[in-house]
C-alpha cells in the first residue's frame, strides 16, 4: 500500500467566475498506511456538477466551502482497494465524497457516509452517478415532492438536456404533461423532441427564444423545473400561468456571477410559489432509486452520460457544465480501466 | 349636476424611477349628465399603496397598465351624490377604484365592483382603507394562507412600520410569534416595540444592521412576510432556518429600478418556498375583514394612518411609501371635508 501515489487537485484560490487549472494546486503524496477503522478508496468517476462550482465560493451555502489548500469536494463512484474497516472488503464498490483526487483515504467516520453499492450494479457506473443516481433523485423529487406535476398540465425544464433535466423532462411525460424542454443549439433541441421524446425544445441561443417559448407554450406555463437562472429563468416565468410552480432546482447562470439579477416581481404579479431543494434532504430513499432503475431498464427512461477523461483536466471539465458542451450527465473518468 | 367640476389626474408620461408631478396632467372637466344606471361618487379618500407605482410602468402585471391620458387608478372610499343606477342611492358609501380625482362618474359596469360600507361603518374611513381594509386584509392572508406562522416560531415583517407590515407583525403576535420589525430609522423602531407590541426592532438604515438582524434573530427566521425586497430581504433571507417560509408581499425596492438584483440562490441551499400573492385573490372574504374590526375594536390591533391633503400632490405623497417618510396606513384625503 504505501507504494500508492495519489495525485490531488487542492483549491489554491477561490475563483470569482469560471474555473481554471491556476486555482488549483495538483501534488502527489504517497498513500500513508491506514489507521485502525480507515479505508483507501480507488477513485473511478467522479461526478461533475454545478454545486462543485458553489463549493468553490466563501459564500452561504448547504455546506462549508472548500478550505484553500483542502482537496476539491466531489461526489463520485470508487472501489475499496484497502480496509482497516470492519465495514468495508477489498473490492467493494462505493459512492459518496471522494474529492479530486485518485484515492481517497477515508476515515471510519468518512466511510460511515459511503453508500456500498451492489457488486454487480446492472447498469454502467456513469448512469449509477446520473440518471439512476443524484441527478435522477433530483429530478424525481423535483416532480413528486417539490411542484407535482399533474397530467395535461404544460412543464418547461431548462437545461433540459443536461442530466438533471433530461430525466425530469422524461420524468414529466410518464407523469402525463406537456414537455417542453429548453436547451442551446438546434443539435440539442432535436435530441430532445426525437430521442427523449419532449413534445417541444427551445433554443435558448436563438435571437427569437422568447418566441419559440411562447408558441411552445400556448396554454402557458403550469411548472417550472429551473436549472438556470438568470434571463432563461425570467423568459419562462414569464409565461407562467397564475398559481404556477417552480421547482428550484438551480440557478447555473448566478454561480459565475457576483451580481445576479434575479427579479421576484413577477411572482406577486402571477401569484406563484417558488420553492428550493437539495437532494440532500432526500438522498436516502431507496424507494426512488428503484423506480428510476426500474423506469431504465423498461427503456420508459433513456440516460445519456458525457464522460471525459484525466483527473488533471477537473477544473476545465467542469466548466462544461456553464457553456453548455455536453449531453447528459457529465463524468470524469478518473482510472483508465474504470 | 352638470355644474360640478372634476380635476382629474391623467397619466401623461411613464415614470423611470420617481414619480413627480411632471408625468400627470391636471385636467378640470365638467362632470357629465348621467347615463341611465351610471352614478357619481365625490372621492373622499385615496389609498396610497406601492401597486400604484407599478400600474404606471408599462411592465407585465396582473392588470393592464395605465394607459397614457387615463386617469390614474387608486383605490378610494367616497360617497354617492348623484345616481341613475337601482343599486345606489345618494348617501351611499362606496369603496373600490375610484382614481385619482374628485368624482368617478361609473358606468353600471364599474359601479357593479364597488363594495358598499355600512351607513356607520364604526371606524374611521382612513381605518377602512387600512388596518380594516386590503391592507389588513394582506397581512391576515399572508400568515394565515400564504406563509401561516406558528406559535414559538420567528416572524420578521420588513417595512413594519408601514400599513401592511405593522398590522403582519401584530397578527404575528396574536398567534404567538416571536416578531422582529424592519423599519428605518430609530423613531419608527421604537414605535414598534413600544407601541405595537413587537419583540424586537431592526433599523435597516443602521450601518450594523446586518449585525442587529443577527442579534435580534437567535433561532433564525421561520417566516418573512416581505414588503421590500432587494438588500434588506437579502439580509432576511440569510438569516433564515433551513425550510423557512417567504410570504412575498411586496418588493418596492424594485419597482423604482429597471434592474433588479434579487438571487433567489439561497432558497435552493436553504430549502425555502416562496410564495407571491395578491390580496384581489381574497378581497371578497366576511370572515377576514370580521376578524380584523373585533380585533380593532377589542384594542388586540392597533391601526395609525397617515393623512395628507390635496388631490394634485398624489404624485408626492405616492413617493413618501419609497422614502419611508410615513407611519402606517398612508392615504390622501380628497375632500377637505371628510
Amino acid at each position: 500500500m504505501s507504494t500508492l501515489i495519489n495525485r490531488q487537485l487542492l483549491l489554491k484560490t477561490r475563483p470569482d467566475a469560471r474555473v481554471g487549472r491556476e486555482h488549483f494546486s495538483l501534488v502527489e503524496t504517497p498513500v500513508p498506511e491506514l489507521a485502525p477503522g480507515e479505508i483507501v478508496v480507488r477513485v473511478l468517476y467522479l461526478s461533475m456538477d454545478p454545486t462543485n462550482r458553489v463549493w468553490m465560493s466563501d459564500i452561504p451555502q448547504y455546506l462549508p466551502p472548500v478550505a484553500i489548500g483542502e482537496v476539491m469536494r466531489a461526489l463520485g463512484i470508487g472501489r475499496v482497494v484497502a480496509s482497516r474497516s470492519p465495514d468495508f472488503a477489498e473490492g467493494d464498490l462505493v459512492q459518496g465524497l471522494v474529492g479530486w483526487q485518485d484515492y481517497m483515504v477515508a476515515t471510519a467516520e468518512q466511510a460511515a457516509q459511503f453508500l456500498t453499492l451492489p457488486a454487480s450494479p446492472g447498469l454502467p457506473l456513469p448512469t449509477l452517478l446520473g440518471a439512476c443516481g443524484m441527478s435522477g433523485l433530483t429530478a424525481y423529487y423535483g416532480l413528486t415532492e417539490i411542484a407535482p406535476v399533474q397530467p395535461g398540465e404544460t412543464l418547461v425544464v431548462s437545461a433540459a438536456a443536461g442530466s438533471v433535466g433530461s430525466i425530469a423532462g422524461q420524468i414529466g411525460k410518464i407523469h402525463g404533461a406537456r414537455v417542453v424542454g429548453i436547451a442551446g443549439g438546434a443539435d440539442k433541441c432535436r435530441y430532445l423532441t426525437e430521442t427523449l421524446g419532449f413534445d417541444a425544445a427551445v433554443d435558448y441561443k436563438a435571437d427569437d427564444f422568447k418566441q419559440q417559448l411562447k408558441a411552445a407554450t400556448p396554454d402557458g406555463v403550469h411548472v417550472n423545473f429551473e436549472n438556470v437562472g438568470g434571463d432563461v429563468m425570467r423568459a419562462v416565468l414569464s409565461r407562467m400561468v397564475i398559481g404556477g410552480r417552480v421547482a428550484l432546482c438551480g440557478v447555473i447562470a448566478n454561480y459565475n456571477n457576483t451580481r445576479p439579477t434575479d427579479d421576484v416581481s413577477v411572482l406577486i404579479s402571477k401569484r406563484l410559489t417558488m420553492r428550493g431543494f437539495l437532494i440532500l434532504d432526500y438522498r436516502k430513499s431507496r424507494e426512488a432509486v428503484e423506480q428510476l432503475g426500474a423506469w431504465l431498464l423498461a427503456g420508459k427512461l433513456k440516460a445519456e452520460e458525457t464522460v471525459a477523461d484525466g483527473l488533471e483536466n477537473a477544473p476545465e471539465v467542469l466548466n462544461r457544465l456553464f457553456d453548455g458542451s455536453h449531453r447528459g450527465k457529465l463524468v470524469l473518468r478518473v482510472d483508465p480501466q474504470a
